[in-house]
């Protein structure tokens, strides 16, 4: 049904409030406010002078790194792109033979939008980020208060574009297509980007750290960040590429698809006016919660960092809660059911970020027990690792089903298809703090960089005291942001299922088949989907792992060659040849990942026209099911071991250099392709697929075999 | 429905043929037969003589450790077997206040007598296993031919006991209790005594390995079997508790619950009398096909001992599906599309034993690359085996969905009920041949036993060869049986599943509740159960691994306490105490296995009481999708890794002592207590919980929260 007869015989019949296109069209205002609050944020990051010429020097090469990095992917993205934009155009959302040619003109449109905007907040995100990390070396000579908030305003323009693009992103498609299956596409392009951002930023991230550290710290015997090093440019890329495009790519991802999800049910419903708007509403209301967190964030002259970023994100929590509670105490068609499910998503969320903490933090048991297992020797780290990873997964997984019990209990009594929509607003609650989330993660990469910075200028050992001080903070909460969004992802791609269910049924009716009614795992061809799509986050995470030991291995034998062949390279007399290397990882991360994704696209194509629509239902979850538990694990185990490696360097088990430490770094090489390539990637994995399912739908529905 | 009206009704109505219930009166005959035929080949064991002094002792001191073990874990055993014949006198079929007072006794005996029958056929296994090794080790000697019969025969007698049991013990209980829901309480009694047997076994093998390898090996350099470390008497018996006790009792458990879903299921159908006998003819051709195999398994003077173990498998596998096909064209009511589904499972059997070699197996690639990255580092040894572990999972998760998909098609058009039924057939098909699998792989430790046995009694470089081609054999062999066994565990559970529904409904029926039609994945209670199920494997493995390493602290430091404590015991001039590391490992492993155990049944009864039957349903669903994932991962990546350690010793990339030894050692130190702890047991906790799902049915209909 068209967007615009629904809201207008809503309008008209179901409610006579003034209130109900109103916030549909603030999303525009609103997404414009943060655009400009992320433009002050530039401004104010850029008034800030770099001095140290080493410093600008370095920036600068990090900063071009990234530029090429982007550039080369953004090229083979845009080759993607254009060929997935034909299939659409010929194929969806229906065969152009059979259906009406401007909706898939539409979708073709939508879809090319969704990687548009994604890309251009990844590249301003990646600008600024890039731009922030030298100014913030340089402030902490100063002290801890303004490097903290350089780092931390230079993300935080990160975090304000993608949740501003995607709101605008989301209400300016359904204002052009007035239909909500086109926003799949839209969603699909953002899926698409993200991708590209976070597998293959995450293959080159740990390509440069992991070649970085085997030919510098382990065979010639120099610092992480030392110059010589061709590798640590590549390395410090690396970190913006995959947690600030990367992490931005993703969010963005994951936020498109909990609104387009959850406005596709909306549509299905009695009072489809209400829940639309109440969709933008919420989504509205977490923007603006998000800034007022984003204002608020400052560290005193001796303060804690860490404890800074928690606070914001707990200010922003309690603000989005008041001011939904308000929102739908005020207004009329608002329901306090659905207030709750997205209370319980967004609650879920925290707590969820609260329990990975305790599994990642270095001041809690399970990173000390690490420590004290690497003691007996290398295997232990690991088997006490990924034991303690697979626990972790649980409170998380937990988390999801109770939330999306609460959902389903407190919204079905509203009618059909309440409780499903209920899910996919807990998951638009559970993602309302994106904004936060998002420039926590990308402060990260920018105090780290900024660390490395204050070493190669020389700023001396209290600077780099400070430094470490805000890196230490970095990697706290970027633990905790990875668990969240591994977790949103989770519950939004629960409302993709839904989605699916609507689109197929979509397609059912048209074709004259009796529709679906549900997934009943004693039929076998949800068993068969089921178990084919717990299979596909194992191969693409193995193929993301191995595609990083290939990649690395090309980099290892680059680096040899320029030690090799650049004379008076190794005493430091001549200049390394950066720019190789980044060609290498970047070459390389796109060499490897387009296995992967292809792999996961085509098994659900392949299902789906096997066993069809019911199969694919089984499919989904499937994936969710086992990518959930493969996520979690690596990335929680990742970070176990970086923070046990870092533990013992704080001198514990006997510190730098004892067999304690040799086992920890092992376990932290290991969590490398773990936490930054493979885990984080899975979400984005889990939702291209689903997005594939969904838009695929009626061309299962007519062409499946069984 | 009472099993003798079901017959008799039939027979009278249905069909005249006097072929009805002869196959279940044959099930007593041919279980007699698989008796005699162990007692004659552990008779043609028992006839060879050991002359070699050494060899007798350290033999007897091997047997008389598994006695120990056994004996203590049979101890705990009976405890906690006694507590839940209590609750299952007190509530199970139905509370005692409400039902039929004689059911809950049957239920009781049915449950002690799987727990029994299981730990007779293991205790009997062992016994002749560990009087194999020495006469192995002696006829080793004299070439292959002989000792690889005796290698063979001692452990078919494991494989016949274990499926001449598990025969005997389903058609027994039927015929007593006239009830197949009572065979549900007999395959929990199995299930108990594997999760002792195969979990507890698990704990106990690698802690005595693990801390041999890091006193001896590591700290002390001396050889695997030095007689002087005081932990290697009880590692050769952890061979023998894991193996040969664990494997027997994990797939008597299987097989049994195959059995028992099966008929539970065939009891509900239009030809129940027909289904029935089905059921008993397909399982007696099997075991008559697997003496046969083991019959005719030889190897020539200087043949291939691994071409010998599998060939005798094919004959097995080609003699049941001649014998089944033309039990099927001679009888009448035997349908050609359940043989289709029986002969499907066993093929799929096969086919993912092939694969699980091709990715474990030292003369293929995949365990070359393994190697080949050992060469870079540790950490590429783990990231390679867990990449290709995660692939190796996908060929056995994609053959079981295959094979209940066929079954489906092919069984679904002969009625309502027979779809289910055809993939309770396809288990029963694949577990066909499990007297032989089983054979093959109590094998393995006789073997390994043996070369041991062979260095210590000091027979000599020539002997040591053949004793190590034996082993090889061995060792390629296991981790074929070990993917067969959860694969089959998988399979199995589907029907399970299907059991459970049955058992609900039944319970639903009597309360005068609405039955349950399936269980949809968009129900969110279903959903819940699937995340929560899916978890329990992750915290199941997880906890055994941590045991592991817990305990084989607390050998480590019994082990350095006798170094320190017994004059000249590193000079070899005093005897070590072995049985005190062989009570350290008892008693640590049934302490480490019970609460991980609870923790799953546990976890069950909550989300039973919580969410009622569809949570369940969905909780079993999780369940085997996680736990097939986590438990081939383990395996596969295990076996992986100690193949390709082998691989490295045998001169590969560098060899002994070079760097990718170094590194490959490490690898199959994490991968011990994943292929020989976690791995493996996951199939059993499977089983646990769905037959705790199956038996608590009626009390979550009566009880649930929601």
């Amino acid at each position: 049904m068209s967007f615009w007869r629904v809201l207008k015989s809503n309008c008209g019949t179901v409610s006579m409030s003034v209130s109900l296109p109103v916030f549909y069209s603030l999303s525009f205002l609103t997404a414009v406010i943060a655009f400009l609050f992320a433009l002050y944020l530039y401004l104010w990051v850029k008034r800030e002078r770099v001095e140290n010429r080493r410093i600008e020097d370095v920036s600068r090469l990090i900063a071009e790194g990234a530029r090429t990095f982007m550039r080369r992917e953004y090229r083979i993205l845009a080759i993607f792109a254009s060929v997935v934009a034909v299939i659409i155009f010929l194929l969806l959302p229906s065969p152009i033979w059979n259906g009406n040619i401007l909706d898939n003109i539409l979708m073709v449109i939508a879809y090319i939008a969704g990687t548009v905007l994604s890309a251009i907040a990844g590249k301003i995100g990646i600008m600024v980020a890039t731009l922030s990390n030298g100014r913030t070396a340089e402030k902490a000579q100063h002290g801890l208060k303004d490097a903290f908030l350089i780092g931390f305003r230079g993300g935080a323009v990160m975090g304000l574009l993608v949740v501003g693009c995607s709101l605008f992103g989301v209400a300016a498609v359904l204002m052009v297509a007035g239909d909500p299956t086109i926003l799949l596409g839209f969603s699909f392009g953002a899926s698409s980007l993200a991708l590209f951002a976070k597998a293959g930023g995450g293959i080159f991230t740990k390509t440069a750290d992991v070649a970085a550290d085997l030919t510098g710290k382990v065979e010639l015997g120099i610092a992480e960040d030392d110059p010589r090093n061709p590798a640590v440019i590549a390395d410090n890329v690396g970190d913006n590429v995959g947690d600030v495009a990367g992490m931005g790519a993703d969010l963005f991802d994951s936020n498109v698809a909990a609104m387009a999800s959850s406005l596709v049910i909306a549509f299905s419903l009695s009072d489809a006016a209400s829940a639309i708007e109440m969709v933008f509403c919420y989504s509205i209301l977490g923007l603006i919660a998000s800034m007022i967190g984003i204002a608020t964030a400052k560290v005193g002259k001796d303060g804690n960092p860490t404890r800074a970023l928690n606070s914001s994100t707990y200010v922003t929590t309690a603000v989005y809660l008041v001011l939904t509670a308000a929102a739908t105490a005020l207004l009329e068609g608002f329901s306090w059911r659905i207030w709750i499910a997205a209370a319980t998503g967004l609650l879920v969320g925290v707590v969820i970020g609260i329990t990975t903490d305790y599994f990642t933090d270095d001041t809690k048991p399970i990173v000390k027990r690490v420590a004290k297992a690497s003691a007996t020797g290398p295997a232990f780290t690991i088997l006490s690792g990924i034991s303690y990873g697979f626990i972790s997964a649980i409170p998380a997984m937990a988390g999801i089903a109770i939330s999306a019990l609460v959902a389903y209990l407190v919204c079905d009594p509203i009618g059909p298809g309440y409780a499903i929509f209920g899910i996919a607003m807990s998951a638009v609650g559970m993602l309302s703090i994106v904004g936060m989330i998002i420039s926590n993660d990308a402060y990260g990469p920018i105090v780290d960089n900024a660390r490395g910075l204050a070493e190669m200028g020389g700023l001396g050992e209290e600077t780099i005291r400070v430094a470490d001080e805000l890196d230490s903070a970095g990697n706290t909460v970027k633990a905790v942001t990875k668990g969240f969004s591994i977790s949103a992802a989770g519950l939004t791609v629960i409302s993709l299922l839904g989605a699916f269910m609507s689109e197929a049924n979509a397609a059912l009716e048209a074709a004259g088949l009796p529709l679906i009614a549900g997934f009943d795992i004693m039929d076998p061809k949800v068993f068969f989907g089921i178990l084919t799509g717990a299979s596909v986050p194992a191969l693409f995470s193995a193929m993301l792992i191995l595609g990083v030991d290939r990649n690395a291995e090309r980099m290892v034998s680059e680096i040899h060659r320029q030690f090799n062949s650049i004379i008076g390279l190794k005493e430091g007399n001549a200049e390394p040849d950066y720019g190789t290397c980044i060609d290498i990882a970047t070459t390389g991360a796109l060499k490897e990942l387009i296995p992967a994704g292809l792999a996961a696209i085509g098994a659900t194509i392949i299902v789906g026209f096997i066993a069809g629509p019911s199969a694919i239902g089984g499919f989904l979850l499937g994936n969710i099911v086992s990518g959930l538990l493969i996520a979690l694990l690596m990335s929680n185990a990742g970070g176990l071991w970086d923070n046990s490696k870092k533990y013992v360097e704080a001198g514990n088990e006997g510190g730098k250099g004892s067999d304690a430490h040799k086992s920890a770094v092992i376990g932290d090489t290991v969590g490398d392709p773990f936490k930054d390539t493979a885990g984080p990637s899975i979400n984005t994995q889990i939702t291209v697929v689903s997005l594939t399912a969904s838009l695929c739908s009626a061309l299962f529905v007519a062409f499946s075999i069984f």
